[in-house]
């Protein structure tokens, strides 16, 4: 038990709760390392860097089998109560979250593949797209920072981005739907398609922040 | 402890963990009865039924809640080991994947509210999404299904059928994006979303059924 036995015991299972927070916070720094090249490779059209953002979303799915082995026999062998059980829970919600958020980097970057020779994006919502990049990057960064901490909550702060993220999500789609739009059907779907990407990924940030909270205040923060 | 202690504490901890799955069956039911009535909105051009599905959808919210507090009350009363904990983490894993199930269902209907008074769906593309929307609501009744036994491996079924959508979903892209395509960008792209809606609806389902095996099995099915 957590809170009760020999001295070695608590000394192993603190190892391993801290263990399990350094696999979180590796997760989500894979996850904004992804996010950064998808965007990178995307306003560079470097369909190189996107081929490599695609392939090393294995990496992510591996770190989360690692979390979530960690979370099982921490479970399993050492039955933590109260704070400690919150936190190997969210480790447990949180692994699938940041591990989805690996796999829309993924579809971002492999936009660039699916538009090659073209651009994913067209000139006039590359700065719309850069700055969904430059959001969704952030949010990642920011769990990252979060995640190593035990007393820190987020998900206001994230919550209000998101809002951020919602706008410039509603300005493509305007864009795109606009009877001036001159780049056709096919490039259009790619955009609703390559925004909700964005958009999807700052949900899952802002549902990875809401976990992170519970854990440290044993409620889960309103929308 | 699970394997331990007196037959009353016994006997309470299994009472709990039946109760745990029959809350994941309700769940999967709201889930397919979700997607059932959407899709009747859709093929219908009904916007009351529409406007009940999206309403009835934090039903489900409540119900992963409750789920969710029951596998931590499991866990941290009860400490599970093996199968027990097995079947208590995929409670956790479960209950967000058909909780995200019925958010689908509801942006499904909702296509219905943002196309009104057009009908979401063109007559070109109703056989089509038809069958995403029967494929769509077997797949949850599959799981309502076998969440209920205790020795039942879906995954290999679904990860089958999810094939099925995918082409579907594949028809669709390549019907919006032809150049015969005579129903313009705006609705190209809204159907681009809601195809995608089923086929994540369908992705969901895969994801459930894997956990399934694992708590029956102890091993996650490779793709």
């Amino acid at each position: 038990m957590a809170d009760g036995g020999d001295p070695g015991m608590r000394e192993e299972f603190h190892t391993q709760l801290s263990g399990l927070r350094e696999q979180l916070g590796e997760m989500c720094r894979l996850a904004a390392t992804a996010m950064r090249s998808a965007c990178e490779a995307v306003s560079r059209n470097d369909i190189d860097l996107a081929r490599r953002v695609v392939a090393a979303d294995a990496e992510l799915d591996r770190a989360r089998d690692r979390c979530d082995g960690t979370a099982q026999q921490l479970l399993a062998l050492q039955a933590p109560v109260a704070r400690d059980l919150r936190l190997v829970l969210t480790a447990v919600y949180c692994s699938d979250k940041i591990e989805r958020m690996g796999d829309l980097a993924a579809h971002i970057a492999d936009s660039v593949r699916l538009a090659h020779p073209e651009p994913a994006v067209p000139p006039e919502l590359a700065g719309a797209f850069d700055h969904l990049g430059r959001i969704a990057v952030e949010m990642a960064d920011r769990l990252t920072e979060l995640v190593s901490r035990t007393d820190g909550c987020c998900f206001a702060e994230l919550n209000e981005t998101d809002k951020t993220v919602d706008t410039l999500h509603a300005g493509v789609m305007a864009t795109i739907t606009d009877p001036a739009w001159s780049h056709g059907v096919p490039a259009a779907m790619s955009l609703a398609l390559l925004a909700r990407y964005y958009e999807r990924f700052a949900d899952q940030a802002v549902s990875v922040a809401k976990r992170l909270d519970f854990a440290v205040t044993g409620e889960i923060p309103a929308a």
